[in-house]
Formats: C-alpha cells, sequence, structure tokens
C-alpha cells in the first residue's frame, strides 16, 4: 500500500489528503503545531514540522516561499523519498508572472537543492482542489498532468491518481514542469478572474 | 461582417478557414501560388505572397520560422490590422523546448517587429486543427483561449470564434501568450506521444 506524507495544512493539503483516502494509502500530515483540530481525519497520522516522515511519497503543500524552511527541516531526510511538487509561484501582489526563473521551474530548481536519491515529480499545480477533492472537474473524471525523470518515482504518483479514481497523464521528463507551471499559472488566472469555477478548470479531453 | 486574410495553406490554414465560414466572414487565402487546386473552396479568394490584404483581420497560418520572409513582403501592409499569431514554435527536431525566448513569446516579439497601428492577438494555438474545423473538442464545444492588448482587436477575434459557434476565452495582454504557447507545446508533445486524439486536447471545462 502507498504511504504518503504531506507537509502543510492548507486547502491543497485537505484536498491530497482526500484523494489519498480514496486511493486507501497510509496518511501522516504534517503541520505548525500538534494540536488537534475538529477537521483532523480519523485515517491520518498528524505530525508537527520536524517530526520523522512515513511516507514514501511526499508532497510539499506549501507555498514555494516556505520550501527554504522546510528544507532546512527536511532536505537530508527527503533522501530516497518521492517528492511531489505541486507548487504555483505565482507573484500574488501582481497576478502578472511567476516567480521561478523563466527557462526553468519551481520542480527543477527544488529538484537541484535536494540530495541524491530524492526523485522529484510535477503533479496536482494544473488541478483546482475542488477537483482533486470530489474526483471530477466540471462533468469529467479529474485529469492529473505529471513529470518527472525517475520511472519509479513516476509510476508512484501514477497509481496514487488512478487508484483514487482519477485519471493520471505523464507528460514527460522534469523540464516539463516549466509548461505545467506555465498552465497552473493561467489557471488561476482565469479563476480569480471567474472565468472558470472552483469546481472545474483545464482538462485533457479524450 | 468581419474579413479575414489568412497567410498560408497548410492544415492550421484549413481550418481557420473552415471556423470563418462558419462565422460568415469574408476569406482571402495568401499562398506561394496562384494556381488553384482541387481542395479550393467557392467562398474563398485565393491571391499570391506580395498581393494586398483585404481582411482586417489577419492570421499567420504559416510556421514560426516563415515569419521573416511573410514581413519581408507585408511588415508595412499590417499597420492597422489585427495580426493573429497562432504559431507553436517548437523545435520539432528535439521535441524538446520552445524557440521563443524563454521569458517572452512568438507572439509578444512578433508585436515588436510590426509598425504601429498593428495589434497582436494570440488565439488558436492550443487548439489542435480539427477541433476547430470540427467546433467541438471530445464531446465539448471547442474553447479558443486568446490574449492581446488591444480591446477591439480582441473583441473581432472573439466574435469571430463565437459567430463559429465555439466559445472564446480572453485569458488576459498579449503577455499571456508565453503560458499559451507553452500550453501549446505541451499538448503537441501529448499529442506526439498518442495521449491525445486529433479530435481533443486541452479544455476549459466550465
Amino acid at each position: 500500500m502507498t504511504s504518503i506524507s504531506i507537509i502543510g495544512s492548507g486547502k491543497m493539503s485537505s484536498a491530497i489528503a482526500e484523494v489519498a483516502t480514496r486511493a486507501g494509502a497510509s496518511i501522516q500530515i504534517i503541520r505548525r503545531s500538534t494540536s488537534s483540530s475538529s477537521g483532523d481525519r480519523p485515517n491520518v497520522t498528524y505530525g508537527a514540522l520536524g517530526d520523522e516522515l512515513t511516507g514514501d511519497l511526499v508532497v510539499l503543500a506549501v507555498p514555494y516561499n516556505a520550501y527554504p524552511s522546510i528544507l532546512e527541516f527536511y532536505r537530508e531526510r527527503l533522501r530516497d523519498k518521492v517528492v511531489v511538487d505541486i507548487s504555483n509561484p505565482i507573484d500574488f501582489t501582481t497576478y502578472d508572472e511567476l516567480k521561478s526563473p523563466a527557462d526553468s521551474s519551481t520542480a527543477a530548481e527544488l529538484a537541484k537543492q535536494l540530495p541524491e536519491g530524492a526523485e522529484v515529480v510535477k503533479a496536482f499545480n494544473v488541478n483546482l482542489g475542488d477537483t482533486l477533492t470530489a474526483g471530477t472537474n466540471g462533468t469529467t473524471t479529474t485529469t492529473v498532468l505529471f513529470a518527472g525523470d525517475y520511472a519509479e518515482a513516476k509510476i508512484a504518483v501514477a497509481d496514487l491518481i488512478e487508484a483514487s479514481g482519477m485519471r493520471a497523464v505523464d507528460v514527460g521528463p522534469l523540464s516539463r514542469a516549466r509548461e505545467l507551471e506555465a498552465m497552473g499559472f493561467l489557471q488561476i488566472v482565469l479563476s480569480a478572474l471567474g472565468k472558470t469555477r472552483n469546481e472545474s478548470g483545464f482538462t485533457l479531453l479524450q
């Protein structure tokens, strides 16, 4: 069975926990504080920042600008993990540009900072949270686009997605994260403009 | 009534001619040679490279690397036209990168080269030709994403799209062409990998 650690406790953390629940995965959520909250899931083990990561898959469900502080705690402990980068590094003051280098991506920059053995997969960044929670995008099954350089890591992510009842589409090597981040940015802009609902958005039709 | 000149005679030229036909537009197609062919449309006026452009909208339906030779003929004559850039400047030897500058787009680079008065709109580059010809993407109405800096130019393009029975979605200023080109690139890669059919592809669900 897949095991997953989700670092972060915002909307995307919750959406991915729901995906992992549908997939029957063993789930850990790492948050700032250990205190329980009324929204806690019975099937999730909660931990605090700095606690050991129990999942083989580790999802960074925090804003891009929180990556440095997460890496302070976990850089070495991400060795031999599949690290899932879901970020859309948008400048939210202007909604007019990505903060990642124009010829790169958050995912590729993250990969450079991790120890050997950590395998980065870009995934879920072109999905608004509600489409993951529901498993549907408009009237279709939610499609999750992902990219990465390591076959086994990609299979693990695809298995999680498909076990949760969604469709997984491999778009290629981690260098394609640049295009996934452009798409994620565009979708968030369209969402902010009211041109897509929270329950729908971009998809790849069959 | 809208009038449109389409420069180029390949698959996208034909697809956009079909869109313009459905929209009831007056259509001119500019091609290398004036000789007629069996596929000629009765509702289209054909011209040769160098002939006057009769359309208010001018679609560059040629590969990106043919732009310099088109501009030799037409740069000055694009003044006061709405210039529609549909290109996906992919390196087709590797399918691994865009040829436009990483922090810009074909559309933005084109705009810099045109005389004042020419108004560039990026459109149709995230649509595989068959989805324009049919007006459908999978089981949905085809959605055309477009970007530009001039309101009237964008309205003219949106009117053409909607009069043809498709859905037009304004994604913002011409700087968003960078993201549209990333999306177009990704779609062509997925199409080449057999992960989308010619009759479907990316869309924005409602």
